[in-house]
């Protein structure tokens, strides 16, 4: 059976501008082949409403499930839960619960729960919870989209609860070998191997070392005995 | 007049999997704001002709300029050229002037221009070339679409030999404040602030340092004036 797919979407200008490096998208990718679904896109789009309405639409209907990353704090360009509930036509207001968790959240530290931390209890209706461990404001998972926080921390926490719940396929198995030789001088038969293993996605990334230049040559699948005979043909092809 | 907009592509099945952290779209994201040309959208598609071939339609056609990243080089897994040709129905075939620059490059390295060597020579018709000063293997520019490598040094110096031909705008003139109170004990009068500042975009991210929760204000716009009064009236309402 194929594994499940998914895309990302990583909302925030701050990304776009430069200010801000995006870490999470790396952090998913290495999660999300652990857990057996292949991620097949990845867009960035800015604080604004219809960008993140059209991307939310278009990737969830595309694949089976849309995590996205940034936008759910108190401040005014935190826009992301009322357009993730505009993009599926429902209604978006606060609910008890992430309201209980934001008080006792915010008793304990002494502060106060006023209008625009009030904001992030505004689940999308339907919506289940996703829990956050860190700063009490919960994402949320509405239809097949996974809303959770753009700080990293708080990002990495919601993706450790939200992908145990989440049916997985076979993980991804990558393998790799490093070759002194130029990509051009072996790409002949190396074109050939990833034609008969057309299952397979293997891939050459050309380094650079002490002056002399070398692939990297990855295989990933999700089949272990097909990475691992197409590894043995791949050093007989280029041993020595 | 307002700047020009662009888009990004990423092309690789190495970032989708996790294998390679992506490093092109930060040092986009700040040259382009540098030469007053807005990034709007960013995507990433894996090495996959009808992927490639419907983000580089779409975001071409959408805004002002596509830069791409990637899936250039000489082996299978390289397919980038002809689908951003594909893309616009265009012809691709080895051009004599991209063929003399690999011809000589390789005589140089003392290396033969093998077969594989010699895709990297395929120009969609009517692309102009885009100089690679580190590998030789040239970009191009088709329509409105910057084709450039994947590696990041070479991607970092195709940059640099394309932006100086593109009419830039404005540059983003950013400035910051760190606002050592939470994020939700601000937002009221930032979100005030941002109102009468429409024109500006306000970014609010939180931090906690010594377990103290702040928030790092970015006033990003293409008025330096205007950027400056907005600072001074977010000194005044959170000064103290």
């Amino acid at each position: 059976m194929a594994n499940p797919t998914a895309a990302m979407l990583v909302i925030g200008d701050e990304i776009l501008s430069g200010r801000t490096r995006d870490a999470n998208m790396h952090y998913l990718a290495c999660e999300l082949a652990k857990h057996g679904i292949d991620l097949r896109e990845v867009r960035v789009v800015s604080d604004d409403p219809d960008a993140i309405t059209g991307a939310v639409r278009a990737l969830s209907a595309a694949y089976d499930h849309l995590f996205t990353s940034g936008g759910i704090g108190p401040t005014h360009d935190d826009i992301t839960a009322e357009n993730v509930a505009r993009a599926f036509d429902r209604p978006i207001d606060v609910r008890e619960d992430a309201r209980a968790v934001l008080a006792a959240h915010y008793e304990r530290a002494g502060q106060e729960l006023n209008a625009a931390r009030l904001r992030m209890a505004r689940i999308p209706e339907g919506a289940s919870l996703i829990d956050n461990p860190i700063s009490a404001a919960p994402g949320f998972t509405l239809e097949n989209v996974h809303v959770m926080a753009g700080v990293p921390t708080i990002f990495e926490a919601m993706v450790a609860s939200v992908l145990p719940t989440l049916t997985g396929g076979a993980p991804l198995v990558s393998v790799s070998r490093r070759i002194f030789r130029g990509e051009g001088d072996i790409a002949g038969p190396l074109g050939e191997l990833a034609e008969r293993y057309a299952d397979l996605s293997i891939g050459s990334y050309p380094f650079q070392q002490d002056g002399v230049f070398g692939a990297q040559i990855v295989i990933r699948g999700h089949d272990g005995a097909q990475v691992e005979a197409a590894l043995i043909e791949l050093d007989a092809a280029f041993a020595g």
